[in-house]
């Protein structure tokens, strides 16, 4: 039997077992096919099914309308941190932004490439600690944007801000998408890197509001306009046809648990768990984020010392907790607890702080 | 035991077997990791080590000088259509290209957006059958610009077009990497999406001079500019770890067959297998290229009628000979024999090719 660890990565991150034994399963023959996913052609019609059932399945989870097209595209968020902008410009008006972080504030950065751009509201103040609360975007905004969750602070979006009817809301959901219950319909344009919550790295989810496809300028080149992939079904050329699988047999993992309201149920449950061995060790653990802007995918906290923080990751190594390591702009200690991250595991890594706790207090 | 059948497919194409079993034996625990190469944190050292590896092995491979930078990216070819263009421009200068067909076309396309082309020397007059002779390059061009393969029409550049020392000269060898020995550092830059001579769908290998990443004007996105990943060893984000690996493992297969010089000896036996056939065939199978532009791996021909070449078509596909049809710009078939395609594979497709004209003709 292979050896497993419990992996609390940043991402990339843990995947199901099942999806892994599945895709080690039919990896020389897909499908009957007697070839892999990797060698079969985008236009085949074996691998045509698992593309548009992957499709299918993300506007089945999320509850999507029919009016939203989804698309796998290449690059990463980072990608999308300049498409976002160039896709959505009005020329004449703002894009607002919310800077919850680190990965906001390079949305902002590539934002500016293509006219103003107004932070609307920002953390910063306190090492982006928490998400602003109350946050409105005005009625003259060209698009408005969040980022879901900041993996480095552990901090997420609890409500959805207030947005006028005529202004798309944009939203990086590359770290917590589908791990709650949302309207996911409220954003007309969802971006997410598929590498925490959804897959392997190499492929990022794009939903978009099929009206807003028509604002890119005439003169943009072809692979930069969300509009050519979404007119072909993301097969104008060869997409990362792996990834996509991956992520396919990974949705229907998800559908199989019980959909977002199962997984969702279980993420407050993994969540709890490890901030209550925080609340309740008396101030041995720190947590960064404020409570009402906890994340429930990455739980952020912080030791008496750097020399304990270091000694708790090492610890934890030993007893195959894998990835514990905090970010350098927080420090401390960071368990990312996406999706397909089980009880089980969380459980294994609360039982471990707490003895640890008790041995160096 | 697996099925595997004789994968002839354009791209994504077969990949070696070796490769697939390595992949499969290790998906679910990676170098005693206890995680999949998916679940592996990008920054971890483990993948650090195929990543530097892989991005090595390229550069011996290809005899590359030091003053290369390899690259992985994502997007493709189709998205290097304009990164070529955008990164290299300089002001007042023309882009020259030479038009061997579809892919030509599209990289001129995109090339467009960003200055003057001129296509100095295409094929378009007799369906790209050939690769035009003698094109020379002037001393005044911004960049040159050709496509070293075309798996539609089935043509291959043999020869080094003339090129002034100051004239970058920019080759897209998505289809043809590595199938021959050639002198890379003739090539100013090179790119290739890997899925047919490299590994899967997903990722695009990038090859530039280190004094071109300078050329890009300032006000450009940061993903757009190759000198964003250059810098960062194409970590600046997380990239396709999982494509990144399956290309370190056929590098590997590759150099283990006795690299580039040994690869383009089975290359040249392979072909020769299948072009011998259609010009002993008198006339029952026409080439479609001209016999001075023949690629080593796409064999472009036709039958008698479009009936005969469908029958032989599903006939071959009974025999687990898969993915005959010819692009529908030429008709006919097409059998794509890439570098992890074995003889074996190719001596089993030209035994069925001709028992099919004696039973049809």
């Amino acid at each position: 039997m292979a050896k497993r660890v419990h992996n609390f990565y940043a991402g990339p991150a843990t995947l199901p077992l099942t999806v892994l034994e599945r895709a080690r399963d039919e990896i020389l023959d897909f499908a009957g096919t007697g070839m892999s996913v990797m060698e079969i052609s985008h236009r085949s019609k074996e691998y045509d099914r698992v593309h548009q059932e992957s499709m299918a399945l993300v506007k089945e989870l999320m509850g999507l309308k029919d009016d939203r097209k989804v698309m796998w595209l290449q690059g990463g968020a980072s990608t999308q941190f300049y498409q976002v902008p160039l896709n959505l410009q009005v020329p004449g008006k703002k894009a607002q932004y919310v800077n919850t972080g680190a990965w906001s504030k390079k949305a902002i950065k590539e934002a500016r490439f293509y006219g103003d751009v107004e932070v609307v509201a920002s953390s910063e103040d306190k090492n982006f600690s928490y998400i602003p609360q109350g946050v409105e975007f005005s009625p003259d905004a060209a698009f408005a944007h969040i980022t879901g969750n900041n993996t480095i602070f552990g901090t997420e979006w609890h409500y959805m801000p207030k947005v006028p009817d005529e202004v798309p809301l944009v939203a990086d959901l590359s770290s917590n998408l589908m791990d709650k219950v949302e309207d996911f319909n409220r954003y007309s344009v969802i971006y997410a890197g598929a590498q925490k919550n959804l897959g392997p790295a190499g492929v990022t989810l794009v939903v978009v509001r099929e009206d807003l496809l028509k604002r890119v300028p005439e003169n943009t080149p072809t692979m930069q306009k969300w509009s050519t992939q979404a007119d072909k079904d993301s097969l104008f050329n060869t997409g990362p046809c792996w990834a996509i699988y991956i992520c396919k047999l990974s949705l229907e993992y998800l559908k199989e648990m019980g959909g977002v309201q199962a997984v969702e149920a279980r993420n407050r449950e993994k969540a709890k768990l490890l901030y209550d061995v925080i609340d309740s060790s008396g101030g041995f653990y720190r947590g960064h984020a404020r409570e009402d802007s906890r994340s429930l995918m990455n739980v952020t906290f912080n030791l008496p010392t750097p020399e304990l923080e270091a000694k708790c990751v090492e610890e934890g190594k030993a007893e195959d907790l894998i990835g514990l390591k905090g970010h350098r702009s927080v420090g401390g200690m960071r368990a990312s607890i996406y999706n397909a991250m089980s009880i089980e595991g969380v459980r294994i890594l609360t039982e471990f702080l707490k003895d640890f706790q008790e041995r160096n207090q």
